[in-house]
């Protein structure tokens, strides 16, 4: 099944998540609910939700159950959003103009906070703790992802055990919670949940992986933003981490990314993308991702065949597809 | 009982406390580690961790139960005030540095958001929906009640009314909850849970209403930070709003805020400041604030005359108490 088939299969039960999210984005202090909104509605592939509504479908599918998981998940993901974005200075994310630049850092600080406390406040209305204690740590981790990020910015020794250690706190972790928190608030059983969950995990990293290579081959049009944002700002990703083991690529390219760091930004990163582009590192990028595909898939195979799991794993290759 | 007996008499289970913040800033990435514990040791009066314990000395003291409600609390209070020192662009809080100062505001920005993680995962071990829930609406109403400060910068037309329901949502809602929480978590009867939640409301309320007294009355050296910050941000505290109804004061005071608005804080403040001081508004806060300390000590009134009642009062004396 093609994945746009797959969300007009789900379109019912995503509508009942999208209103949910703009009722819960939705408050009484008028500035905070028009940048809340504004966030909520700049839209996205809800692909959090997703995995849980998916995965629900292990056990007793009960909408109104997921809901509650669903929803605080991808608020979740939408507050890291809207913080991340005031770190990157970033005017757009997906061709929408940011909090931070409509309205401007302080207003996306609290805003940050505002849909995350709105996230616990709903999951607190599922009284299950084994619920808050994976949301919070999914929390925690993602925070310290995002502060080693920062420490790592043009450190060009960073090592693949390094980026790949940032990127699980990053993005994998929570993916990972999605499907194991949307199987268990439906009892699955806990082999199938666990099973999920490294499902969940290992297309995390290839969706992360996936991520970084497109910043480097995209197109202005399909990044909604210009191409070598992540350089452009010192995050050094996988692509680079190999083409700066590449001999005859490393010392041209060490000396680009220098001079972007000490330019603050304002450096011309078009040699330093050609550079990673014709390097192997494209290639070495590609394939751990493939990797990383391969290991989702091996753990689903031991969940029970119902349409969920075709279902889980057309959203891995979608996933995986090179879209540059 | 003087305060400082209170603190000496509280020592252990404080220390406990102490620690525990400690421990629960801690964590393996460098940075973050050395900028939440930089937090946690700048210090504090600890007054919401006291608030938790002594509540909790109206049902079954036990430390160990009480110390998962106060350090979370602790760490709400923590986290909110990182965040308030980058939106404030504070260099010093307490006389110390702050973080966005030592550092920068992307790293205060993840540390508040990590304190608070750890905050909730602390919590999630409770396993009670009940404190999970009155937690999220205190994080809520926090952001909701900053989101209005902002909204209210240079607003010389608010009146009374709003500036209590923001200082309601800032602070004395969280102070409630502190109260709230410690009964409930020591299985305190309901109605002294509730009669508690009121003293903390009100406490919290003229708690507020001197801290902004102290920001216009106060030395330096008291401030730990140069007096006249609110105004010199904009933010118009009880004080002003009064002034600005005193014929003969209206007008003069109305040209120095919009002075201070237009050089972006540049300005000098010290005219506006002896404006205030030798207005009505000073009596009017401060009479403001003998009403809610004498409406938390009404509250007190239904509870058991135990020890923690007396030193409670002693507190809503000691929070009400002039310094300046």
């Amino acid at each position: 099944m093609k994945i746009l088939d797959l969300y007009s299969k789900m379109k019912g039960d995503l509508n009942e998540i999208e209103q949910e999210l703009i009722r819960s984005a939705s408050n009484e202090q008028e500035l905070l609910n028009e940048a809340s909104l504004h966030l909520v509605k700049a839209g996205g592939k809800r692909l959090r939700p997703v995995f849980v509504l998916l995965s629900g479908k292990f056990g007793d599918y009960d909408l109104q159950v997921l809901k509650k998981v669903a929803v605080p998940l991808e608020m979740i993901h939408m507050s890291s959003l809207v913080h991340d974005d005031v770190i990157d200075d970033a005017g757009t994310r997906r061709g929408q103009v940011t909090v931070n630049s409509k309205w401007d850092n302080r207003i996306a600080m609290y805003t940050g906070d505002f849909i995350f406390g709105k996230a616990l406040k709903i999951a607190a209305e599922l009284q299950n703790p084994v619920i808050h204690q994976y949301l919070s740590k999914a929390m925690l981790q993602m925070t310290i992802g995002e502060m080693e990020q920062i420490r790592d910015f043009f450190n060009t020794e960073q090592n693949v055990r390094h980026y790949l250690l940032r990127i699980r706190r990053k993005t994998a972790l929570l993916i990972a919670i999605c499907c194991l928190l949307g199987a268990l608030a439906a009892n699955a059983d806990r082999n199938t949940a666990f099973r999920l969950y490294r499902y969940g995990y290992n297309v995390g990293m290839a969706f992360q992986i996936r991520d970084d290579l497109l910043d480097l081959l995209g197109t202005e049009k399909q990044l909604g933003k210009p191409p070598g944002s992540d350089i452009r700002q010192g995050n050094i990703t996988l692509p680079v981490i190999c083409a700066l083991r590449q001999d005859g690529v490393r010392e041209p390219l060490l000396k680009e990314i220098e001079a972007i760091r000490d330019s603050n930004g304002g450096a011309d990163t078009k040699r330093a993308i050609e550079l990673i582009r014709s390097s192997a590192g494209i290639d070495e990028a590609d394939r751990l991702a493939d990797r990383f595909i391969a290991k989702a898939l091996e753990a689903l195979d031991g969940v029970p065949a119902i349409p969920a799991k075709k279902h889980l794993t057309d959203i891995a290759y979608f996933v995986n597809k090179r879209n540059y």
